[in-house]
């Protein structure tokens, strides 16, 4: 968010205050506005409505949830009601409820009147550490993305921008700062790399139209094209590597992520296209063995279609097998796509929060 | 069209009248209206914006719009500005020169005072044809559709609904009657196999809606969806067959249809679901080698986003490579995707007018 300002984030708190701010990115692009979130319901439909989105941000937001609840009601009964409401949100993104569970595990111990400042320390504390985990994933992820670079220029094509395929919207809007997969194009940007972005519109709620302005707002070239034009461009020959975020993925690779995610995948591996998905390890699911057990959130059709008499279906996510995947980036690196790899990396990530809702 | 009655069709001239009465697809699904084009210049704004489209019903506007020319004008001049003027409107959908070819070459040895009526029943002729080919067409994919709905009846699902995906618009609003990709599908329904079809939204000019409304008006069960989310349903098991039009098939079998046509294709490959393209020959561009000779329409960014400051591109098609396709039905028959088969089955088809316009 260098754009906006160096302390400017999608989620803040002023010390002190029992609420939180968020970007309200149901208004972008059209307008950068701040919604205030002060209750435990209010968080919960911001995060429904997708006020805030993006597996990261939705972690965080649902943090400072249950801080906010606490704040007004410390009891076991009402941070339980609190956790359940705001768990009950959304489905698939996993951070979600590795964010309520460590807030939760963080206040267990502590005495009720002291729980609401416990719970925001653990909010802030999340917030932080997502940042540093976008800053590290954009570092893993440059070094990657510019070694495609340089086979470019190795090509004879030295000033040639590098051109990238993203997505939905993984950047900052979808974390606190720098974002997933855009956090490696920032840093590249930093360094001098020249970019250009192709941009998918990402029906049926558009967010590709987020990472336009995302991207603008950084001075970063992007194109907009729609979903399905990303086939079309990959056999042109127009696009060097795809990076997306992840919203949940399974302890073989597999990675959950936005629908339309799967069919860019099969494009990329027909042309011979690296496949980047960069994920802070909070997104890492190692209790799912395989993208099977990952739930897919079904969203209302009248995201669709407004029209009467219209039957529709609106899955907002699908799985794209590991092996689809060139590589993984998270904060602690890069690895492949495969549960040895995985492991290596993250050997206690996500075994906790996620089975019993996997149940349900 | 057996739901608007057994007369109506998508485009109509009553006996003597030297202008035609549309659909305006513009304006489906909200509304069924009729426009009345009686310019070449209506008939060349009519094709470019979309108030007709689909590559079979395009060549019979077209060749109904040289008719309407002559009729003003019956000059050599003239003819040829009209028939300039209407080959200009779209680049892709090669019946547009095909039909415009054919009217030309039957009037070319007519008297003036009688080229306009010449025109005319080059015209009907093309339309009738049309229809024949699409009943054709109907009964050969029928039964290709049929070997697959009862591969699942053998499967132990003897009252399970066929289910068929379809991209774009390719029924009765895209041809004079019946349909290209839909048109298997109704005589399907006349000899009462239970069908279930996705529609997807086809992006960014929606035809899907066009696809959900016509079949809705045939009483046939239909599902919208996003491009997107076309792989997942793949994915879980619930497509049998993939059935799509074309608005040119090249000498070897590559086909060019509605953009995200390809990546259906790729997710279809991928899991073994047969994939089908019905068109009349009068599609097949036989001078055209392979996919990488047909020039694909960019159409206006506008379609795409009307936000100020977005770079947007919006190719309206794309090329599936012939090894996707499964079988391509024609009013012909059914053959493979390769030149030979095309060849047996349509030996002097689109040799003549397509390749002047290619140079262009």
């Amino acid at each position: 968010m260098r754009a906006l300002g160096e302390s400017c984030r999608t989620i803040a708190r002023a010390p002190g205050e029992p609420f939180v701010r968020v970007i309200d990115q149901t208004r972008l692009p059209k307008e950068l506005a701040w919604a205030q979130l002060a209750t435990v319901r209010e968080v919960a439909s911001a995060i429904r409505t997708m006020v805030v989105r993006g597996a990261p941000l939705i972690g965080v937001t649902a943090a400072y949830g249950l801080a906010i609840g606490l704040h007004a009601d410390a009891s076991d009964a009402a941070l339980e009601e609190a956790k359940a409401t705001l768990a009950a949100t959304r489905p698939t993104a996993v951070n979600l409820r590795w964010a309520l569970e460590r807030v939760s595990k963080a206040v267990r111990e502590v005495a009720t009147d002291a729980r609401a400042e416990a719970a925001f320390r653990e909010a802030d504390a999340i917030a932080e550490e997502d940042v540093a985990a976008s800053r590290a994933i954009g570092r893993h992820g440059a070094a990657l993305l510019r070694e495609v670079w340089m086979r470019r220029s190795g090509a004879g094509l030295p000033d040639a921008a590098l051109r990238v395929m993203t997505h939905c919207n993984a950047g900052w809007l979808a974390t606190v700062d720098w974002g997933t997969a855009l956090a490696p194009l920032y840093t590249l940007a930093e360094e001098g790399v020249p970019l250009h972005v192709w941009v998918s519109e990402t029906r049926p709620r558009n967010q590709g139209l987020l990472t336009e302005w995302e991207l603008r707002q950084e001075g970063i070239a992007a194109t907009l094209l729609a979903d399905s034009a990303c086939g079309l461009v990959m056999a042109r020959g127009e696009v060097d590597c795809v990076i997306v975020g992840s919203d949940r993925t399974a302890a073989n690779g597999d990675v959950c992520n936005k629908i339309g995610t799967y069919l860019k995948a099969l494009a990329a591996k027909e042309h011979g296209i690296p496949f980047f998905v960069a994920l802070p390890s909070s997104t890492l699911d190692l209790s799912a063995p395989n993208g099977a057990s990952i739930p897919i959130e079904e969203r209302a059709a009248i995201e669709l279609t407004t029209l009467p008499d219209v039957h529709a279906v609106n899955p907002a996510f699908d799985v794209t097998p590991a092996r689809f995947v060139t590589k993984l980036i998270t904060e602690r690196g890069v690895c492949d796509a495969n549960a040895a790899d995985i492991a290596r990396l993250h050997p206690t990530e996500g075994r906790t929060a996620t089975t019993p809702e996997r149940a349900s």
